[in-house]
């Protein structure tokens, strides 16, 4: 059976800044620009997550879309949506929340989960902005 | 000569969230749902700003875009951008910042700066997500 | 206190076709094109419901938006998604299921029980395609 | 029958320039800035319809959208697509092919042909990019 | 000269379900969820076809997009729109209509055909939600 | 530490057409259809930046995200953006200026100067239309 790989997309709306504690105000906002606002911003994020495999005789899928939509909301969803990235994420403490390092955490979220259901995570794609997006394909 | 209406559409990133402080948590739950997160969360924000009038003949404009952008960016982009709408936002003090309460100080940021140039503010679209959208047309 | 219009963004994937039975197959294709296929085609529909009204002083919102979308999902989404329009529907039936007619439908849907909650509805917008787009205001 | 608005996205890419012949080239770029290059720059336009009517009782449709597709496209798109509406458009001839003034002319090159046809044109849409659009109602 | 990659955007809507008639209903939205509705429900799909090649030295183009066009038309979308894809189309006789094997059938209907015109195809990229999308690059 | 890609989206804004000068103008319509139209047509191109590295500890960080902007900007959209392609840009002359050729004239443009930064350029993303797209991976 051919591979195939199967991209669901999910939103979350989160705070966050970008600010180094140890550097100086001006240092952080030479480093980050407006992201060090102190009082933090906010984004729309999107996340499509893309999951491979060989579809199923039976069903057509290469995943139940219902299973991996749910564990997808279980496990990185409820976490992030509607939080302050830096102060309410137990999984992102002590980690700069760079949509890059958001990504890679993504990733370590859902990595184990979705191999437990006979799939394998290809890729986390997140959307900070229109403009910024990271790609991020695991180790 | 015909009117018509100019739009013009800009984008700002903030933090922000739904509290009554006079609320117990509980009720304030109850009635803003997951925007009372107290540590805030956030949004990409757009902006569609609406400015009718007639065409100059010579111009073939409503207005010169490159003011109506630089007016927008000075009143409103600038002062929301990167920003904490419930603390960093002289003009929001004292305001619930839902997005109906943002669209209407925006007009009121924008109203008078617009006639002043000859034009006349007619529709302020703001997009909190991309299910939520608010438009306000003045009193 | 100024009247504001909030709109929210839902969808749903039905199949229809559009065909009258006392018609020739040739009379149906040559007004209906290939939406009179017999064996149905679908969209992914998209509808934007607006309803107007004053925000409230305590939280700044014209509706509870919680409510606004389970009032959608209740008496239109769960009715329509992945249904087909013109065998599922009891409000649908002996009607053309045209875009035209679907939005007149979902206005009657909605109006009554947004009027219950203290807003107005406003508009019905639905787009059945990116290109083919229906707007209606009541009557 | 209440009435009903059907709207129609069509699509051109053309090339253009906003340039006073009568004005110096200084005089042309502090007007209209990057716009007026002499060698032309060009956009992907985005064009919405809007026509309005009462449903046919019998089709459920405000007009045969086969119908309005074809009049765009004879009367605005095959005339401006992968074109220079400076300098190949015969009813755009001595004016400014500002979005302003095109929306106006695609308003008066459409508007008897709906009527005809027993709809009423109700606006012109145009994006010259995703953060500028003009609105037209007509007279 | 270098390889590039060269994408194609075409749409369809059509009507599916996902239902295996051996087993029972219950076993069917079980494993399928809403999708098993047995009258049909349907998608806007969008298709991205993705070939590769060296550009002509003549022309700059990887291959002629209008002939590209046509193929995808002629052996893809002319089968697949305002089309039941569980009724309609013999090429899916069979098949589950999965977005996967949707996607398979297509590299299929495809693959030959733009390899006898010089270029290789590379991706199906296949929408059938805003939110699920299948990725197929062969075996 | 692990790979991650960061994109970029820019756009800009400019006049071309598709022409070989030793053509008839017959030839030269059978080989590039409307795009040969002698008197230019444009776009809006939006260009997807593709870098790679790994994130710096300290920042999160595959690369300054507003230097990544300031170089695509000098480099390429200051050049290109309200420009005619084929008249006004050094590096673009003698070539065809099909997506295919200005892509990869902007993969040389950026490649060197993000490799000065510590990052590798791995991927030029151009949209011509929302139909018509070009991926470029270097040599």
């Amino acid at each position: 059976m051919p591979e195939v790989h199967l991209i669901r997309r999910e939103r979350f709306n989160a705070a966050h800044k970008l600010w180094r504690p140890e550097w100086s105000k001006e240092k952080n906002y030479e480093v980050f620009g407006k992201c060090a606002n102190e009082n933090w911003h906010g984004h729309n994020y999107q996340l499509f997550i893309t999951v491979k495999g060989e579809p199923d005789p039976l069903t057509g899928m290469v995943m139940d879309l219902k299973l991996l939509k749910q564990i997808i909301l279980d496990r990185v969803i409820e976490e992030l949506d509607h939080k302050n990235i830096d102060m309410d994420v137990p999984w992102m403490e002590g980690k700069m929340s760079s949509a890059e390092n958001i990504a890679i955490a993504i990733w370590e979220r859902l990595d184990a989960a979705i191999k437990s259901h006979g799939a394998v995570l290809h890729q986390v794609r997140l959307y900070e902005t229109e403009n910024n997006i990271i790609d991020y394909f695991g180790t």
